[in-house]
């Protein structure tokens, strides 16, 4: 079992925080941070940096964004649920755009951008089902 | 001059971004990290810990999305008009949901507590007048 | 093959920075992030919260360090070799430092801080046997 | 009195974090997150993104390393000791090496480059003056 879940696991306020859908977000996200930092970086790299400014950009925004959502999300206890809804759908949003615009470097040929948009259309969705799975 | 204003001011792309609604966001975020992130530290330092455990934990999460929406203003270029709504959403949230809780401890004393309660206050304003302030 | 691995290796500048001591460390840093946060909240919730005061102080600085090592790592162009060196040794610091904490309350029985202070010492070699690989 | 100076006043264990060196230290850092974020966000939006690229990363890794730096700062209580001095010791290297390399960039005219590198000589300062304020 992973250290993640037995964390979790072992948290003396479990209700609502262990289920899959908070261990496979706050996968995602940490994820989602390490692939968009080094995408930022690569793109920084390559010889067309001037065309893949929009890409930088929305990484930066994107790690930064999984970083915090994945944060709340490992802090169960006295949680605040506007506010944690609020951040989810910040990092559906950021993770949305940021997929969308790497999506368009991967189709010429730029392979990070393609690794790290699936990152972040993973991160979306996990995002998504645990915001679905809030208690109303 | 501030550093911060002559930043904003000479930044290449100021369109929508170097109005005082931006710049008082960043500097107001800025201060709710430094107050959120003491009155943690204070709490965890006061003999009647267990009282103070919910403001702690709300302290730790409103550091931290001042953190990230502080850095989101701070990159006017490339801006994912959702996403920075939505953040700005979760900081006012968490921002109100913490002055909230720090100030029942300010009423009873408590006077880190007092001064983060006004420091949360005014970021979730400042975010507000942001969020206002955005092209729609 | 993991994402972190095919970003490290599709990165245009790699020279040493996609070997296995980056990835490790990267993987381990990103761990004790999620360990220590949750440590920290889950410390919070327990009925002797007065007793971990100080593991819960040094997981808040343990998660942020090794965030911030972790997203230099992640960044392998145009690096500061002092500065990556510093922020490692700062790592190894106060991953050994909770670790030890954690294990105090581990050894009466609090599984959270086993888990923990297991992934603080993972961390901890992590880095060090980055520094060690780092060209003098 | 600034409410960062009243929040470390009133904490309750004030001994050696609420002297002029902490509170100023803490307020550096805070200003240069805020000068390296802004000017890596400058600097992708000017025409020769190509050739700031260096002074780009060293912002990055120079506003997310002042960040956790602060943090340390604003968490007097229950501090790791050789940590501190470590991370210290990491802002003082990256702050030095992002000053000069904005400090190219505003020979040549770049106006962001030359207020971000005196934030960021003033910040290499105040932790050089933390860190020989410390009790060895």
């Amino acid at each position: 079992m992973s250290r993640l879940r037995r964390m979790l696991e072992t948290h003396p306020e479990p209700a609502g925080s262990n289920g899959d859908e908070a261990r496979q977000c706050i996968e995602a996200c940490a994820e989602c941070v390490q692939t968009c930092a080094i995408c930022a970086d690569a793109c920084l790299a390559e010889a067309n940096v001037r065309e893949l400014v929009a890409c930088i950009r929305l990484n930066l925004d994107c790690a930064d964004i999984c970083h915090v959502t994945g944060l709340l999300m490992a802090r169960p206890s006295h949680r605040d649920a506007p506010a944690l809804r609020s951040q989810l759908q910040a990092c559906i949003d950021i993770c949305r755009a940021c997929a969308d615009e790497c999506q368009r470097h991967a189709d010429m040929g730029m392979e990070h951008c393609a690794v790290c948009a699936d990152a972040c259309r993973a991160c979306a969705d996990a995002c998504a089902r645990m915001a679905g799975a809030l208690v109303p």
